[in-house]
């Protein structure tokens, strides 16, 4: 028969899987001899099993829950529900993954009408066992039932207002039967029925919430979030209960083994005498500091710092652990890995390995690759923080925190800046591409619509800029330059806003910010994580600018350089709008011939900063109505700008017009209708890797043919790129090498990679698209529906933040084993937002990719998630 | 070493893929023993090779050239180039299948300076010669450096100007010579050499061109028109000239052995004395009926009515001969089966059974399935159609002629019909689905944007409704009620026009039509189809007069049923709008409660008339904005109507905004974000179920969930159909079947075919939106640049007309594989366009689908198509 419940003697730390991180924790704590309250573990596969029979616990299942009671009472000496030797007990939450406070626990089970006086008696204390079971009454009833815990603290309040008292403990033992009785009125007020009596009968029902709890949507948002499957679920602890309240011998504590802000090695923690764990969360009393432990008890204290001392040992890792002390008798109640700050995170990883704690490779893997996110970007100061209130809430789109003065139109921000504003923060209904420059001169960006993959939110990480979109909290007015907050509140033009990309947070004032320190310990980690890796990292990059920062953080290569960015810039977008309004070639190639000088230096620029490592330049790409205005004033001004009428180019512009760009005419397929364009961009390729050459640099340049879907369309374009580079490289006297490859992003390129295989020299796959078309959704427009998606439990991630492996994974794992058939050295590569994303990237290892691409602000989280890969696929 | 050249006499019937169907038929007479000009067959794979060498005829393949010469030259006893006894020969074109017109053809080859003198000697008629002579100049000179023949033919009415005479025959012998000259001059002066008097090297350029001629650009349109590879290439027959002007002893014609236009038995034909073929096209002498030849010739005509009958009880088909008689000397030039309508087809392929010359099987592979698009539709009167000019041209985007006055709203097209006009062509830049009720009393429909898929057209074929699509050559003012002609001509309001559905072709004036019939050979000839066939035949319908048709026309059930198209009519839209903007659950509710009976009634409708056959019914699928104006008018009007503000109607449209609609809110994703849509829809479906039962008939109803991309999806909409079901049927007291499946249109769906499947009790192929997303292109877009994909080779033909197998259909077939693996007996459909489209219908065959289902008016196409593929993969 399948083992389905765990006594904590029963189980070890390596049982995480089945007895969750809590409860395998307790295990071991309880096997290395340290003094664990006892209890036993119900396993995370009673949670599935408990789904899978339709929300039940199935009767071969609480036998063996009734049986580790039973065992647990022996071993106690108590009994649940005897008068005269009650056994309480606390029924707790505990997934593989700890979510901390995100599902639900009940203490003091156990108590009823006849046990509450058996304690009364037994502790001598009727106001301890009376507050006990009214406590047990509310947290039942708002983790069983449902009914909000504010009703009841309400009620709690009235009486107390009634008697005159302010604290708790000023009630008397009279005065608390009361409060319990109006709690257990307003139990049986809710439910029709009294409150249940028989101490099984609470036990299921609690455990059966706690499996409940692991659907509650508080918890699936922060699975989403912090990218936890929905189906391993919970186990459940069932654990004696100990009690710090029990007077002045009796308290409790929480200490971390390291400063868990700075990393410094230093235990740190607080405790309060006579106080359950909920009273120092409530904050009425303050906390002692954990080193005046020593004062009121100092052979408790002894016993606690060698207990955390031999945990951290144990574990080789900062511990966070939670204690009581029960009339002068230590409890250890819980330890984990503490959580910890990026900075804190590097510290430690590098301190346990030069304490010889940790090799190197466990301390790549003791840090989230994610995390270091936050030592990359600005941050606020944390004393202004505290002050500062949250006006409204947005997606975190892009990390870092920003303060600046508001514009509302790219044009008015690219204006403030020219006359030397410098903290500007642009705040947008959505931004399109026009708005590019604007966006480059911002500090921050506010859109109110769009979601985490909208293109505010992909340009802005890209550029390392802070961003929060799809901030629904707030209406805009962008034409009269203000928007108004939830409460009415006006902010225009010019005045102050703050804005913390990393949490979505807007807030009206503004907020000193601070430049983190890349300390040392960063360095160090990060070379560690180099010599692991096989995965090259790449960076997205678009200027030199964006080159120079992502050498910084060790990017090896340019994955993607969209030359489309340069075409926005101010002195080159009416030659680009000359060329898309030329009735003829001879006026496109005309005004092709002025840009060809300009992209020629954007891509020696880029070459320079790049020093010799490889770039692949992808060739324009958007539908080339991007490039044009779409509002009547903005068509007006074009029109006398470009000296033509009105009415030609509103027409011309609506002949452009498409029912859906995304799948409309661009990438190779502008190429295939406009030679010129390729040409044009193979001489400024071409012509910038000659110059650079000549000055004794080595570049390779890769040139990037997008959305190809069939392998003609990449052979013709690939023919007028290898006819025109080969010209000039001929006439140049100088030897040049050049790649011609595709990006795979059509879910036709992957079924017939093979074929296109024979064209290309490498791939470069761009999940972005990939993704759109194998869900066939836009991110643009995904955010309408993708809320409802995570709420019906459909999705448990964003497929555009996080590569799905079942879907387009099996697309881009066909291409490349198709690919390498074929041409069995073709080159591989991921230039989507995926490439930045540590799961996405573990895939990409996984399948063999040779490198991955993403924004320069990712590329330290690329390094680090690849090194990872290779240590959990061994 | 691999033959390449084939004298007729080495060649079958059989051999028509290496030989070309000409080809293969002259060695197929030569070998029954006809008297065809002798010659051989340079074959297809000369054509691959002459392509891949770089547009070479590579030495080891002259060398076959020479030789087949050489053994033709001593069979005739003339040889090229020989004064004494000159061999003449035409070169013409001979692809596998025939492309009349389309290619190119070299007559007189062989004749220069010197042979043109031998030539008149010999047959004592100079004049003769030299009218050769130049005629192979001009051929010569159009086909193998391009000169444009009209530049000759004004050269030649100059000189008779000048000599005052009216016909050719009345040139002197020394006109004659100074029009050679002259020809020889133009020749020279475009060419900068003097014309090449080396018969062989003639022949290798001719041969090069007629190669070359293959890929011309309405060689490539006449293929992707009528679905022929690019990659087969054509032969080159090289063969003896016989000729038709000799005298009056000589002659030429040709004739058909049965009526191509009835399919009457009976041979009819045309000849000339003293004629060469060139004559008879040009119609300057005006050709007498084959019967009269008896008169003129007795013994030919005998020989030829023999060898006419012999042909055609050789072939087993109608045969379409050419034939000269040179010096009282009857010779075939050419037998191929004989182009015929549609209606002479079918009373051909239902004769020759009866007559016991093919079995039912061979006379169903004699007619092509897209020919009886023409038996289904109106057509012009043919007298009128004679004098009526063709002002514009467009798409064929729906077969079918129409006539009336033009109409420029859907609204004033509606206005119009209820006021009683009958006849109305509707034109609009392009339609949307809000002029679907003026689409519905259109005759015809006219748009200048759009492709063969675009809205208008695919709505237009489904309702069988004539279209002329994506005309440019007009230029439409709808605001001002009016439309522009090439050439200035205003059409305004209220005039006829008529439209060629079937060619594209617009006139600006009323033309009579006329309903063709039905004879009893098309319903004798489907009986056979039906009899062979495998593949149900289901159609596209959402209407009972659109179901009533279909049955009409052979369908087995519903394939599918669009919901939303109920939704447009003027008496729901209003509920639908209020659903829409409807701000909360219980005003969703509410207009939904409105929709239900209206929708239950249509539900009725349509399974009375599909008396008891399958009815897959889609639920509601575009984004909501499509039931919602767009311009400033409307909404206006709408707020009034709708009883709210324009300010928050206009927000309301915005926040619905999508920027890849295709992409967007819609599909299942709509019952995700609102279950109480599909709730309505079950109740409809279910209820309307229950009412027809109870008088008697069996309808199942099937539930089809659209756009599924992950079973997740599925399944959440599947629990509210089932919920929503059960409970009403249990209500009912009644028992009803019903089944739920998902229409399969999404990439990611046919990856994860098997996971879907264990929800899905049927998949039907939604394969225009899976063409769209497998390609990554809209079909309303592609529009743009797919011409430039054929004028470029990229494609050969449109994706959405026929099934792309290569990519998208390896897509169906996976997804038709991990289906079966997870649900052996998952029923399998189709039901985008590709179900009408034969190419496509054999692939549905090939992967083993269970039906395909079209549009009404594409049933017997289906049926016919599904009937040869079983015989063509046997």
């Amino acid at each position: 028969m399948k083992k389905y419940v765990y006594l904590f003697t029963e189980g070890s730390a390596k049982m995480k899987n089945l007895l969750g991180g809590k409860g395998a924790n307790l295990s071991e704590m309880t096997n290395i001899g340290l003094p664990v309250p006892r209890g036993f573990t119900v396993s995370t596969d009673v949670c599935t099993r408990y789904y899978a029979d339709g929300e039940k616990i199935a009767d071969d299942i609480q036998i063996q829950i009734d049986e580790a009671l039973a065992k647990t009472e022996e071993i106690v000496g108590k009994k649940l529900g005897d008068k005269k030797n009650p056994f309480l007990v606390s029924v707790r939450s505990g997934a593989k993954v700890s979510m901390p406070g995100m599902m639900d626990t009940v203490l003091n089970l156990g108590l009823n009408d006849v046990v509450v006086e058996g304690l009364a008696e037994l502790t001598g204390n009727a106001a301890f066992a009376y507050d006990s079971y009214r406590r047990f009454v509310m947290m039942f009833s708002d983790v069983v039932i449902g009914v909000d815990k504010s009703i009841f603290e309400r009620k709690l309040d009235a009486i107390k207002d009634e008697k005159g008292v302010e604290f708790d403990n000023e009630l008397t033992d009279d005065d608390m039967k009361e409060v319990l009785q109006a709690f257990k009125k307003l139990y049986k007020d809710e439910m029709g029925s009294e409150f249940p009596q028989d101490p099984k009968v609470q036990l299921a029902e609690a455990i059966k919430a706690v499996f409940r709890s692991w659907d509650n949507e508080r918890a699936i948002i922060y699975r989403r979030i912090n990218d936890i499957p929905g189906d391993i679920g919970t186990a459940v602890n069932v654990q004696e209960m100990v009690y710090g309240n029990m007077g002045d011998t009796s308290g409790t504590g929480v200490a971390f083994t390291r400063n868990p802000s700075t990393g410094d090695k230093m235990l740190m923690g607080e405790f309060l005498m006579n106080a359950q764990g909920e009273d120092v969360v409530a904050g009425v009393r303050t906390p002692k500091k954990i080193s005046q432990l020593r004062e009121t008890n100092k052979g408790i204290y002894d016993q606690f710092i060698k207990i955390a001392q031999d945990l951290e040992d144990h574990y080789h890792d900062m511990q966070d652990i939670e204690f009581t002390i029960e009339k002068g008798k230590l409890f250890i109640l819980q330890t984990r890995n503490g959580k910890r700050t990026a900075q804190a995170a590097l510290k430690i990883a590098v301190d346990l390995v030069n304490e010889g704690m940790l090799t190197k490779e466990e301390a790549i893997m003791k840090v989230d690759p994610k995390q270091l996110d936050a030592v990359l970007h600005p941050m606020f100061d944390t004393t202004a923080l505290k002050n500062a209130k949250i006006v409204a809430n947005g997606l975190p789109a892009s990390p870092g925190a920003a303060t600046g003065k508001v514009f509302f139109t790219a044009e008015d921000a690219a204006k403030a800046h020219e006359n030397g504003e410098k903290e500007i923060i642009l705040v947008r209904l959505e931004t399109s591409p026009e708005d590019i420059e604007g966006m480059h001169v911002s500090k921050g960006i506010l859109t109110a619509r769009g979601g985490m993959t909208s293109h505010a939110a992909v340009v802005a990480r890209g550029m390392g800029t802070c961003c929060v979109s799809g901030c629904s909290d707030i209406k805009i007015y962008e034409d009269k330059k203000y928007f108004l907050l939830n409460d009415g509140t006006k902010i225009s033009e010019g005045e102050y806003i703050s804005l913390d990309g990393s949490k979505g947070n807007v807030y009206a004032s503004k907020l000193p910010t601070v430049e983190p320190e890349v300390t040392g310990d960063f360095a160090t980690f990060m070379s560690w994580a180099d010599e692991i890796r096989t995965l090259k990292v790449r960076t997205n990059a678009d200027s030199p600018k964006d080159a120079k920062t992502a050498i910084k953080f060790g990017a090896e290569g340019i994955g993607l350089c969209r030359t489309e960015h340069m075409f926005f810039e101010a002195d080159r977008i009416k030659a680009v709008r000359e060329m898309i309004l030329a009735d003829n070639l001879e006026q496109r190639e005309k005004a092709l011939e002025k840009l060809l000088p300009m992209q020629r230096g954007d891509f020696e620029g880029i070459f320079e900063a790049m020093q010799g490592h490889p770039v692949t330049i992808r060739f324009l790409d958007p539908p080339l109505h991007e490039f044009l205005p779409t509002d009547e004033e903005d068509i007006k001004a074009l029109a006398v700008d470009m000296n033509v009428t009105y009415e030609s180019l509103k027409e011309k512009t609506e002949e452009l017009h498409e029912f859906n760009p995304m799948m409309g005419h661009r990438g190779c397929r502008l190429s295939i209708s406009y030679p010129e364009i390729a040409i044009m961009q193979t001489k400024a390729v071409i012509e910038a890797a000659l110059n650079v050459n000549k000055k004794g640099m080595n570049v390779i340049p890769e040139i990037m043919i997008p959305l190809v879907g069939d392998v003609a369309e990449l052979k013709f374009v690939k023919d007028l790129v290898v006819t025109t580079a080969d010209k000039i490289i001929s006439n140049s006297g100088v030897k040049l090498e050049y790649t011609v490859g595709t990006m795979i992003e059509i879910p036709r390129a992957c079924l017939t990679a093979d074929i296109i295989a024979k064209e290309a020299a490498f791939f470069s796959f761009g999940t972005n698209d990939l993704t759109q078309m194998t869900f066939g959704f836009s991110r643009d427009d995904a955010g309408k529906f993708l809320n409802d998606y995570y709420s019906k439990k459909i999705y448990e991630s964003d497929p555009f933040a996080k590569l799905d492996q079942t879907g387009v994974g099996q697309l881009v794992k066909m291409a490349c084993d198709l690919g390498r058939k074929a041409r069995p050295n073709i080159k591989l590569g991921i230039c989507g937002e995926h490439g930045g994303d540590p799961s996405s990237i573990d895939f990409c290892y996984r399948v063999g990719l040779d490198y991955v691409s993403c924004s320069p602000f990712r590329v330290p989280i690329a390094r680090l998630a690849a090194a990872q890969s290779v240590i959990i696929n061994r």
